[in-house]
């Protein structure tokens, strides 16, 4: 029998490049999205296309009400910041924080991971282009892994741990669209926007589109999203 | 304005002890449940009419899916055990066991615990009369904390950090009712069997009855649970 991952999959570049990077490791991939009252459902449906696209074993899609919570510009009707620079971004927590967004995830990835006695978890957090989120340090994830090894039965049974890979987290957005392009990724597929239009094409200026767009330049490598302003 | 603390209410005994300890320690208490797919909605129901009984200032119930995952006799149709000794409940991991569930429900009570910008979350998990539960020993709960830390925008602000407090972790189940009978706690209204009825009174045989009848005994407390045989 093979090796078996649990990966995260939002229907971004990130995730969608981690889950090529996790089949050329030779994992059979089970892929688990959240719909968690996203503001567009887009992603979404872009992640259920990458998911059959790329040959995953089981795609689940969890349902989960972060909306009731609030405090997030993603969830809630906060303005979705346009046009800033990289300095900007870099200056504290965005916005388009959502408490506890990626702990609730990997919780979740990590029940899914013991019932299928899976020995992977990938997620694609990246600090480097984006570091205002707290839950995509480094620091965060050795913090989170410790916690597994002691949350689960295979961890207190001695059993091999669950481990949790992250090989997107020290990447520059350009190495990371490299990588994928090597590994055939259709980047096509992928939605990076915050607040796409009704057909799912990028509005071009929010933080997510800037580092997309900038990324696609310093790879060398010619973008195939769909700006609305391209029209 | 008071501390405030969001305090994880499942309708059992433990939990809702936890919560009258919050508010005798002050704090204005957001209580926070989950249906999860258990077998029986009952505990839930009770969770509903312990919060509006003892005064939370709200009480917010989140929708999990943990059913379509598997792997536990609370969530699936194995057999719940009955009549067991102390020894064969302390022997390994209770097929009741549902995989990363403390977890999840911590993640949960951090997103909100933030957005309220609550100080402290308080879990009634207890490790000595019943040891089987990886995710209830106080080594998880401590590097849960440590993981809690690095997660939030207040742990990188370096801000107040949320505390987790677990005031039930070391305690016999005697001890936990003593504590909550001197704090007024009603117990005819919490639920702790594993299989009840449909009118919600207890088997009696489950690993979880046979603990709270010996706790009763043991703290000389008359107890107030109704059970299938006692007709």
């Amino acid at each position: 029998m093979g090796k078996k991952a649990v990966v995260l999959l939002s229907g971004g570049m990130d995730s969608t490049t981690t889950l090529a990077i996790a089949k050329s490791q030779g994992y059979e991939v089970c892929a688990m999205s959240f719909r968690y009252g996203q503001r567009h459902a887009l992603e979404f449906e872009r992640a259920k296309q990458i998911a059959a696209s790329m040959g995953v074993e089981k795609h689940t899609i969890v349902d989960i009400d972060l909306r009731s919570f609030g405090g997030s510009a993603l969830t809630d009707d906060i303005e979705v910041p346009r046009d800033r620079s990289q300095e900007e971004m870099g200056a504290g927590i965005p916005v388009t924080y959502v408490p506890a967004r990626n702990t609730i995830f990997l919780s979740f990835a990590l029940a899914w991971a013991e019932t299928l006695e899976a020995d992977t978890i990938f997620i694609g957090v990246n600090v480097l282009d984006y570091s205002g989120y707290p839950d995509c340090r480094p620091e965060y994830i050795q913090a989170y892994q410790r916690m597994a090894d002691l949350a689960t039965k295979t961890g207190v049974q001695g059993k091999t741990q669950l481990k949790i890979q992250t090989p997107l987290i020290l990447m520059t957005k350009a190495e990371i669209i490299r990588k994928g392009a090597e590994l055939g990724v259709d980047y096509g597929l992928t939605l990076s926007c915050y607040d796409p239009d009704e057909s799912g094409r990028a509005c071009g200026n929010c933080d997510s589109c800037i580092l997309r767009k900038k990324g696609f330049i310093e790879a060398g490598i010619s973008d195939p999203t769909e700006y609305q302003s391209s029209d």
